[in-house]
This record gives structure tokens, sequence and C-alpha cells, in this order.
């Protein structure tokens, strides 16, 4: 195995204390680093935490200390927040007082593009590598893991879960914590870091592979260090614990703001191409993707195949849906006569199809007929997934009608992997608030109950077919290496 | 020109009365006839409307009549909503009364697959052609006209605008006259006409050509039945009035569901790939391109080119921002060497990015900095769009800057034609409810004012490139247009 090293970053992520470095007297609501302190508070991290500031005695409530050397007890997680030129020093007292676990929140090393930033990293690179260093950054939010009440960024968690994020941006990683939350969504760890100048997206990954709390690995990233290991390794921990990966700086505009960002090298898109034809990670382009990939991964059962059954009201919409659906690489099938015989008890013949997509207004506006629907559609063998469409307009009756589906919905999807996968697609033209407020309401109520649930077709089609072709992927992977095996024996059978 | 029916269709959009063939007694909330009675008494319709039902003498405290012949007075506008093989003979007495302007309602015809569909459908089609009817339909929701409050489906309008819109989906003409009102975006008529068959997108076009309360002409289309006929006028309207065409159907499971929708032939993708360039109409995929091409076309001064300064926060939503934008083919140029001079003077070294996309948090949270910054990237020679880039937070003290940002904006933009095309891209990776509705508020705050916003960087782009697109269209036509007479002139000048 490609995973060796489990246990080198586990003290990182389970610290006994915390020290910052640079904490300003003066807590500001937004930035400076006494953010890190008030964070680690508020989440009611349970040891020590040690402020280091020269001109203070008390900061937060805390006793303050001038220097990490003046700190009576071993240091766990040093956070450094002190200005770029200043970094080394406080380096040099974390090798002196033998912590190795650094969070270096600092900007304005290489991704400054400037002769004394580039300098800078190349030193502290040096310094993490003699004192073998577990520095995360520069230029950097750090760690979020809720287990340990280890917070320095991102939405206070509401409990932990099994889904890990490794970001090269920390406002990504803050806009994701809060994003998944209300998702329902919930993590073991994110790593916020940076220019990834001494660990980076493959030294994570190892430690993720090897940690039990983790079963889902995303990824947004802007340049990788050594991308021959990288590709191996996210091979590897891809079989057993999905990667999706968010490749930051495909473009040539995008690929400039990567340097302007990380100072990393983005690499060309045919190179980034073969990565994911190689390992099977999971392509995201954007959170909402990688969300989306991720609740399909961590709620629904393992997909036969990529034929989805559309269930809708309205015949444009359906037209829209069939090939949004169809551009994603899913199909739409004709349903089997026998489903369509018994859908046509129920549903009209003018104003509605019972082909696919499913345009069935009376089917929607009825629990019992919506019950009956789920049924017929669950036992066609044509379908491999459903997905039901709705629209949350402003009507009262229509918002009773949508409560029942609703909960149909929610019952179907509890006999989990008696059923087919299933997922929803809440739209609503209207900017109105009222009526997206109640869209929301309804959308996180299906995500509580573990629902895969979407703003629109579109991004139900893409999300659910990146999910489908993880599963395809690993079995042709299995059916490869069987094949691959058979073909060892057969020359080795002609030598004998 | 190719346009010679300007008059034809004049009644069929100011009708002095109308008449509802089939309306039920009782009224239902949705559906039913009864329906286009009750839209046509809330808007205010000025004319009287006659409910044609044999068994009631009052229907919404209207008189009612037996049939269309028991109207003493013309009837300007029939709705017909009876069953399907009850439409040939009122059809017929519409030809005895006189009446030639129809809605058709009623579904169940080609649109079904069977026989008895194809063969009524191709019956109303025989009456309508010896009677010369205008007719709408079938399989529709009909007439939406807001300044002669003629009124069959959607939100109640606010006032008339100058965008037309013409849909083969009455569900998606519902929505668009919803979503479209939160966005500000009024309307000189909207056409709901289904199947089609005997008024098709060219008649209707045809007519808003020499419209003048339309100046912007969008469409959802499934098939159209003179494919060369609508070329020609589409390529000629649209050097007058931009012609936006979102066309369902274009997959082959698209395909499948246009034909269960409206019974039309959905076309090959490569045939309409041509029309698309043939003609520079803008092509649509969603009501939300529709909208944004829209609001852009009917807001923003004309554009000198697609290089676009991007300016927001975070550095890793800059790289998936410049991703985004270059896949939508906008360029996203650094900026030059004075602009980034001055902006330097406020944009610290650490942390930022002054090249393009700009992140520059710091510009964003004061307004005399936002209205500098909007200053120096107005100014700057390698930029032709603007587009600002803000996610909106949760923080109170974020809300405040928010607001002040927004006030700048909107300033900025009232500046019209001496400032450069700018758009607002307002996000929230969260499903808070709260915070989404501050969001939504801060949305049509913009709207009310004429700033083009969107919901992603993704949707901004894509919108202003389609939009710019279209005037690139515009200036070669016209470029092609004198070498077109050149080449013309030259052989005749030869043979002279």
């Amino acid at each position: 195995s490609l995973v060796m090293q489990e246990s080198r970053l586990a003290g990182l992520f389970n610290p006994e204390s915390v020290a910052v470095v640079g904490v300003s007297r003066v807590a500001q609501p937004t930035g400076g680093t006494a953010q890190f302190v008030m964070r680690l508070q508020a989440a009611g991290f349970p040891g020590p935490i040690y402020p280091i500031n020269p001109q203070a005695s008390t900061i937060l409530g805390l006793k303050a200390y001038p220097n990490l050397r003046a700190v009576p007890q071993p240091v766990g997680l040093v956070i450094i927040g002190v200005p770029a030129p200043d970094v080394p020093p406080v380096l040099e007292e974390c090798l002196q007082i033998g912590a190795t676990n650094v969070h270096l929140y600092t900007a304005g090393f290489k991704e400054t593009g400037r002769k004394e930033g580039i300098r800078l990293e190349k030193q502290i690179k040096d310094i993490a590598a003699r004192g073998r260093l577990n520095l995360v950054g520069p230029n950097c939010m750090g760690l979020y893991v809720p287990a340990k009440k280890l917070i320095s960024f991102g939405a206070l968690p509401e409990g932990s879960g099994n889904v890990a994020f490794l970001s090269q941006s920390g406002g990504l990683a803050e806009d994701y914590s809060q994003y998944a939350r209300s998702l329902d969504i919930r993590f073991s760890k994110i790593v916020s870091f940076g220019n990834g100048c001494v660990l980076d997206a493959t030294d994570f990954l190892e430690y993720l592979a090897g940690d039990p709390e983790t079963r889902i690995v995303g990824m947004y990233l802007e340049g990788i260090k050594d991308g021959r290991r990288f590709t191996a390794l996210v091979r590897e921990v891809n079989r057993r614990k999905p990667v999706v990966v968010w490749k930051g700086g495909l473009t040539a505009s995008g690929s400039r703001a990567v340097s302007s960002h990380t100072g990393s090298l983005a690499g060309a898109e045919a190179v980034w191409n073969a990565f994911f034809e190689q390992t099977g990670a999971i392509q995201a382009g954007s959170l909402v993707e990688m969300a989306g990939v991720t609740k399909s991964l961590l709620h629904l059962p393992p997909p036969r195949g990529r034929r989805l059954a559309l269930w809708g009201s309205g015949g444009g919409s359906s037209v829209a849906l069939a090939d949004a659906c169809a551009r994603e690489g899913l199909e739409v099938p004709v349903l089997r006569r026998r489903t369509r015989q018994e859908l046509q008890s129920y549903v009209p013949i003018a104003g509605s199809s019972v082909r696919n997509p499913l345009d069935a207004t009376t089917s929607l506006r009825d629990s019992e007929l919506a019950g009956r629907t789920l049924h017929l559609l669950n036992r066609d063998s044509s379908v491999d997934l459903i997905v039901v469409n709705r629209n949350v307009g402003n009507h009262p009756e229509e918002q009773e009608h949508l409560k029942g589906l609703i909960d149909e919905v929610i019952g179907f999807c509890r006999q989990n992997h008696k059923v087919k996968p299933l997922a929803v697609a809440l739209g609503s033209p209207s900017q109105d608030i009222p009526q997206q407020s109640r869209r929301l309401a309804l959308s996180n109520q299906l995500a509580r109950a573990g629902v895969p649930v979407f703003d629109s077709v579109e991004l139900a089609a893409r999300a659910l077919s990146k999910w489908v072709g993880y599963y395809e992927f690993q079995r042709l992977q299995r059916g490869a290496g069987l094949l691959g095996q058979a073909r060892l024996r057969h020359p080795s059978r002609v030598a004998s």
C-alpha cells in the first residue's frame, strides 16, 4: 500500500493544546489572529489555549505569553499569524520547544510573485524540513475538526460526520462548511492549506486514507507538488473512499489567478483530464456539484445504471429536463408498456405524458397517486434512478399538495436499499422572498431526511451522472483487474 | 421586407370582447376553463366577457350564453376549452358568427400520438384555413397582453413593457411571467401557442416585428413549420429587435418529449446550429439565461468587446470565477500597470490580488474605496465589462458593507452611457432562509435600479457572453454587408 504514514499527522488533528502567535489585544470581528482564539473558545476546545503577544498579559480572558518558549506546557499546535518577515524566527522557536504541528495563517509569500515572498517561502520550507514540522500553509485558514472542537474557521459545527474536505482556498473551505451544514453534510475534517508549501493534498489524503472517521474525501485543488505520487494515491484511495476533486485554474485565466492566489502551478488541462481518467476520481466544478455528489454518495443505494425516470409536471419543462439529463449523460428511456398502462389509469391522455419524462400533474397533487407512481417507477425494469421535479408555487393549495408529495417521497426513501436511488429537484422560477423561503424549508426537510435535493433538474442530473460514473469506474476496474490477472496467468502457463 | 401582415393579428391582441366556451359552473382554483374568466376579471379586462355554457344562466357573476350564436354582440376573441372531440363544431360556430380570433386551450390532439388526436388536429386546421381563423393553439394557455388587460395565465402584471415572449409551453410562459416580474422585466405580449397547428412562431414574430411596443423578442420553441421562412424572418428582425431563442428538444430524449408535448418535429441539432449561425439569434438554454440576456439588452450600454474585469473577494473564488468566465468565452485580461499601481495604494499585497480577478476584500468593505475601484476599472482601457461578485454572508457588519457597496454600484450605473456595462453577481453558498431572504432583497433592489443581477458569476458570464455576441454578430454583418455590396458592384463593373 502507498499509505504508510497514518500516524505522522495524527497529532496535528488532535492537539492537546493550541498556541496562537501574533494575537492582537483588541479582537476584530473579521480577520486578525484573535479570531482563532475566539473560534476555539466558541467551539469549546477542551485543552489550554495560549495567546502569544509580548505586549499583553491577558487576551480574551486568557493568560498571554510573550513568546512560545514562555509557555509552561507542551504545545500541540502552533497557529502563526505574525507578518511574513517575522515568521522564520517563530518557526525556529517551534523547533526549540519541540512543537511539530504548525498552522501558518500568514500570507505574503510565493503567491505575491515578488522576490522577497518567494525567498521567505523557501526559507520556511527549509526550516520545516530541518525540524520535520507538520506545517499547514502558509496563506490558509487551517483546521476544522468538529469531533475535537478544533475550529479555525467556518460555521460552528452541529456534530461531526464522515466527509473530509481538503482546500487550497480558505474562503471556499469556509463557504463549504456553511453550505454543507444546510444540506446536513457533516465533516470529519476540513483542512484549508493554502500554498501547501510543506504538507500538500497528497500528505493529507494519505492521512485520511487511514482515518476511520473519513468515508468520503472532497478537494479543492490549485496545484500539486508530486503529480505521480498524488495520482497513484488517489487511484488507490478512491476504491475504498470516493475522492471528489474540484481542480481550479484549468483555463488560462484561471491558471493566472491560481498563481496570484497560492503561487501554485495549475498544470495543463490535458494532464488533469488524464488524472481523472486514470484515477476515477469524481470531477466537480463548484461547491454545489461537490455537495450534490457527496449527498448522493452518502445517502443513495448504489445504482445499477444511468437510466433515469423523470417525474414532473408541464410539457415544456419535461422537454427542458430531458434535454438537460441527456446533456449530462443520463438516459431517459421510454417506460415499459405495463408501467404506462397502469399510469394511464389515473393520468389523463390530454395534457400529460406517461412515456418519460412522466408529465403528470394529477399524480403529484394526490398523496395516494404519488405513492402509486413511486411504486410503478420503482418496479419498472427500464429505470435505474428516479428524479422527482416540482416547482414551488405560491398557491396555498399547491403547498398542501407539495407537503403531501414530500412526505410520500421521504417514506419511499426510508426503505433505502429496497428501493431505487431517488433525488428531488425543487425549483422555483421566482425571486419572490416568501416563495423562496418555503422552497428552502422544504429543501431542508428533505436534506434532513437524507434525500438528495437540488435547486434544478440540471444540477440533479449533473450530480447523479458523476455519482453513477464513480460506480461504473469501480466496476470496470474490478473487471479489468480480473482480466489483468487472467492475462498474467496465461503467459506463465505457456512458459511452464 | 418579409414583414407583410402587421395588421392581420392586430385584433387578436386587442379584442373588444371575449367569449369563453366550456366554462364549468363551479370555478376550480387550478385548471378548468373558468380560470380564463376569473383571470380576465382579476386583470380588469375592460370589454364584455361572455361565458358559454348550455346548462347555466349565470357564471362568476356574468350572464352565461348557451352557445356562441346566442351572444348578442360581435366576439373579439373566443377561448375554447371543450373536450377535443367537441372542438370542430365550436370552430364552425366561430365561422358562422364571423369570430376570427380563437385561443384553443383544449389538449388531446396530435401530441397524444394517437390516430384520433392526429385526425382531429387535421380537422381543426382545415376549418381554420377555410375560415381564415387566427387560431392560437391547440394545447396552450393563450394570450398575456398587460396593456390591454387581456390575461389568460401567469402573474397579474404590474404594468407593461417592451419585451415579448413566444412559447410553445404554457408552463414556461407562466413561469417566465412570474420570474421576469421579480427581475423587473415587463412584457408587451406573451403568447403561449402550444402545438401551433395554425399560427406558429413565424406568424407571431411577423406581427411583433411591426409592433411598436415590442423591442426584444424571446421564444421557447419546440418545432417550426416552415424553417426557411422562419430563418429569413429572424435574421431580418434580429437586426432591429434582438431575438432570443430557447430551442427545446435538441437531444434525442428531449426530442421525444417534444413529440409527446406539442406533437412537433424537434429537428436535428445541426440544423438548429446553422439557424443560430445564420440569423445571429441569441441562443438560451433556460429561462434564467433568457432573462439574463434580456436584462442586459434592456439596461446595459452596448459593449466594446468581451474583456471582463472581475472584482470580488477570495482567492479560491477568484480562480473559480476566472475559470467560469473563460469557459463562457469572456476574457479576463491583466489590468493595466497604472490601474494596478493605484489599486495597490489601498489593496494590501498579502492575501489579495490586483491583477484580474481583482481579489480585494478591503475595497468591497468601504464605500469610498468601492467608488474609487469602480472609477479605476471604468478608466482601464483593457476592460470592456465589469462584474462585481459578492457573497451574502450572515455577519451584521458585512451586511452594512454590502448595502454601501450596492449603493455605490447603483450610483455608478445611473451614469449609464458614460460608464462601462456592469453586472452584479450576488451568491450565497448557504441554504439558510434569513441569509437567502437578504440576498433576494438586495437582488431585487439592484433589479429595480436596472442593474443586471445574477445568482452566480457563472450565470453572469454566460448571459454577458451571449449579449456581447449579439453586438459582435451585428457589427460583423454590417461589415459583411458592405463587403457583399462591393462584391456585387465589382462583377458588374467588369461586365460593363
